[in-house]
């Protein structure tokens, strides 16, 4: 367990090294606020490489991604893009949410991500050799099942894939105590109102609720909201499209939860 | 009750400053017209932080939020848009509406809405950190049925959601009262011609009429219209797509209104 | 009656000036060529306020509204739109056919068009606080009823709605009296022929003929046309998308309207 | 007639002429080269005013009607476009096939052709009032039935409506005779084929032959081809969209025409 | 037989000498590969003028074709397009495959292929009155059965209309003998299998073989493949959209060329 | 076999070195991941010409291959883009899956592919002559059966196509010894498991593993991984879209390869 509170689910940080010291691009999968993000900003201390984080998302240009001509001082000069800047400095990459971005823009990773390991900037005319440290990872939510778009299985071929998922309860639990600084009994009934809404995924059909939005309504009650009240600002409205609470949900809240007068309602 | 006219329905208020308290966004739901804009208003008021207000829209881009370089006496210069100078002062940033913005426009929001609280200015090169005093608010209206657009799970899980509603009957009268300073009689009457048509909901299927448009006819009636002639312009007729009002409506009018001669249907 | 010719129907001029003194925004609903821009202009002289005409369409983008930054003396100044000069001169600014417009433009029209009455030129960092006088009018023909775009209910719901139609018979042919100059007489069987594809428009399905396409065959007629040559020309061709002229139409035109040689089929 | 080879088909020239005294916009209607661009051309001459012609199409932008900024010197200068020099020159603007403008680009028109008869130059900010002999004319084409487009019944009634159609056969032979300098018998030939094969129209279900094209083939007689092989390749070909000749058509042209060997099969 | 190696297959050199006499735009109609690009080229040698190609594709603008002003030394230049230059050349003018390009870049020809014979550069406000040999030539392959895209017929009957087709197979032969100096024996197996396989058409449906990928496979023969191996990747493979080879072709070429070791299937 | 380890197949090489002599483009088919980048640097290699790729996308214009103006000191320069310079200094130049460009970029291919080998630059009014040693190499994957784009068979027709396809098992493995530095057995049970589910193929209906994935999972195992988490990593995960491993897929891996603990379930 490190200082900055990543907690390490499986064999992820081993994948990670191995394919680090092999120059191999990663593909972390998992769903959403599962601790992707955080992992990568944990490697980034681990391996002790500057991590350079880039959203991905529909208007993203491979202009956004590698740099572009810039008019200074009445002269056209270039200007180097995020992805670009990172692989000059041997830094980890990661485009986060990849399967957003378009799909076209994608291409300018080939061969960074082949034993080339090589940025063409055929505009500036100009190819950049990555440095050893250098690292590609991205990330996508395998679980958006509604989604549109989809990666191309040659670009899925290219990466190591690290799958991701949820911490268990108890190491779930731990985290909100660090973050929020809440008792680990109020901890655990949140974890354990989650676990009940995630099992129930398959009726649901919703995005279930993330370590994120737990921490979120942990700090809610640290802030002086009763559990009730921030699991419903926190974690029931956030998963229906208009913001309302089904019956269901509302009675799993009540089965976990204290309500403001702090009495429960005991599942039977 | 406060100068500035918000008339607070629940528990909105503590609601949100406990979300300003944590430095966590907010996402205000709620119909079209029921008070999130002036809610808005009230809390800058309230926690002394001015108030940035972006309605959002389908040709929003990136950089109408974050900013974008111009030319300046011959040379290039990045100018602030308007989120960006929002998170720099440590004002609240309402994005109005946020479902009509590009979903593309959104991912530069993602950094802000997390443990990072970060702005990435990619193209300027920047990175901005927001100061502790700002927060990002956003609101929709999920009672569109009929719209394309959703927002993604992932992006309602990072906000704390608080659900607004239409103030109950005797409050949304203290509004048009001191509004446009009709007699409370009035102000009841068309509160009770907009309940009657906001319950007949189910049978109509049309987006139900705001206080603004109560507001709305109460001033025209301030200004010499009968109360009939003022709830045909301002809450009859914007009810349909053609502006045409139909025999239902007519009757609920006219059962709950006074005609310019001053009679009154009284329903049976 | 005015000397601009603008003929009152009903309680239009009332309940615009009621608006106007509440300082609250109209949208005035009606079919095609019915006189809704001679009548904001009417309002206009009555209240001695300029008008600002803006024709609505697919490509209106926000800039056109507001405004865009030009080079000019290799600076880049900024350049205030058509709704920029209306709000800051206090005029009256017509959106004529609003519905046409994209909708993402009309988002700029909602500070506009609530208690705030501002104008936010976030392009510019600017904010425009509208004068008393000035007054935003919009206009639609909801009689398309093919048409795939609507306003939004949130939209509509802004503003006071004043419906308006045809003259009467009586007035319409004052009015092309007034302005072709033609023999009352010839004006009440133009009027007559108009009136009777009117009350036939639920067999035909079309856009019925207006006061405007009566007035241009008044005149074609005052040049030397025959009645009937005027009438196919001028009222019957633009009725059918391929120009031709159906039976139907041809005996109604025939049985209202003197032919060529002075000839008239009276119906029997 | 006039020496510009303009054969007048009917009413279209007086009626042309009343609209033009009354300052009212044109749209002309008809099959393709039944004469329509030549007939602006000849009221051109006929009224003593230069013509403007601009042919329509889908990408035609309202800048491209009015005019645009164009860098110039260092320096952003407006410049007209040709439907702002034909307003200031006081010429016929004739839109050929209006139809397939962006009806967006159209909405410029809208204050040109109603009594304003003024063009609003909104970027430049100027405002152009016609001079009394500035006429917009406008043509379409009617007969493209499985067209996508159609022009708006609010925008047909701003015009008188000429609808034009083929020359009778004597005249189209004038025609002939006189742009091709092929034999009175040779051209009488090809209009009977030409006329054959419109009246089969029914059957066939394509755009009939214009007189443009007979002349063509008349044109290829005079340089030496026979007439079967003009009618062929001028004629016959364009009629289907992959340049093969049925068999029916074949019969047609040979039942009409002479073959290379001056040979004729009569029809029986 | 001219020295560039132009087969004519019929009456098409008279028939476009016809034409350029009476300067009349021509169109080519034919299978890919036939030698409509040979054909022009010939044509340009024959007349004396020089050829300009111009090969269409959708996204070719109307400025592509006519020019556009460029910023040259702080001021702004216009420079001539393809077309342009070719029509102030009097060269001939080829747009290769038309029916692909986009059909409002097409408006710009249509001044060009009428009485008028002139182009008009609106954007550099100028008129370009084509010298008397200038010829615009069009070409489109119409047996894309499955193409989305047709010309429009009022577009084809500007054209006088050339069918041109394989050559006999006699005369194929002696193509690729001259062009790549294989034996005549193996032309004439190369075009027996050609035809056997275009014969076979409407049971493969696919673009039959072009003498272009006879000529490709007489070169590999010899430069060393034999025929069965030039004939597979020359021939066959290029039919089907995923390089396969299905049975049907297999047998076919089998029965008309040597394998490498010389042998040869003889059909029974 | 050379020093860059490039492992010829078939008769590619020998094709490829024809297709060189006779100055003929050539199309390379075959799965994600067989060789065919290699292959192409391998022939760059053994011909003695530099290799310029340019990896396709749908968003590649002609002018990212062709060049285009840049400001550079006030004045706008032409720059040559990568395909322009590949034509000038004689390269072989590569697209890499062509299938995925738009196809309105292809065009300016047409005229190198041919009899002409020329590029024209429209823009830059030059014309470039291709000099010997340029070749056009183009590649696609035409296993995508769900692919929306399909290359015309026009374009098809242009090249020679040679079709490559995976090792043979003793060459694959020889390529895994070499690349990764794994034993022969580590090397021989990895191709032994991709050959399987190759094999499974039309079962499981995805792309298959790729000698690429082979190499990548090799490289995790010389780094310390186990055989299983290897595969799992760089072979299964990759092969559905949620990186979750099939059953089946999971047997095939167990019944092949070594578990962590050196254990192995032989197939029965």
């Amino acid at each position: 367990m490190t200082n900055d509170l990543y907690y390490a689910n499986g064999t992820e940080v081993q994948l990670f090294e191995w394919a680090f010291q092999q120059q191999m691009p990663v593909m972390l999968t998992g769903p959403t606020g599962c601790g992707k993000t955080r992992f990568v900003e944990h490697m980034g201390q681990l391996l002790g490489r500057p991590v350079v984080t880039i959203s991905c998302h529909d208007d993203l240009t491979s202009s956004d991604l590698v740099g572009r001509f810039l008019v200074s001082g009445g002269d056209v000069v270039w200007n180097d893009g995020p992805l670009t800047r990172a692989v000059k400095s041997g830094a980890l990459c990661y485009l986060d949410e990849v399967v957003e971005a378009r799909h076209d823009s994608l291409a300018i990773l080939h061969s960074l991500t082949d034993h080339r390991r090589t940025l063409f900037l055929d505009r500036a005319d100009e190819v950049v050799t990555a440095p050893e440290p250098f690292m590609l990872v991205c990330s996508y939510n395998p679980a958006y099942r509604s989604s549109l778009k989809e990666l191309k299985p040659s670009f899925r071929q290219r990466f190591v894939t690290i799958a991701m998922n949820y911490l268990p309860p108890e190491r779930e639990a731990d985290v909100l105590v660090a973050e929020a600084a809440v008792d680990r009994a109020v901890a655990q009934r949140l974890v354990n109102c989650a676990t009940t809404i995630r099992n129930a995924d398959e009726v649901f059909h919703f995005e279930p609720p993330s370590t994120r939005v737990l921490v979120a309504a942990a700090r809610l009650i640290a802030a002086g909201a009763s559990e009730l009240e921030a699991a419903h600002a926190c974690i029931l409205a956030p998963l229906s499209s208009d913001g309302a609470i089904t019956e269901g949900l509302r009675e799993i809240a009540a089965a976990n939860l204290l309500a403001s007068d702090g009495s429960h309602v005991q599942s039977p």
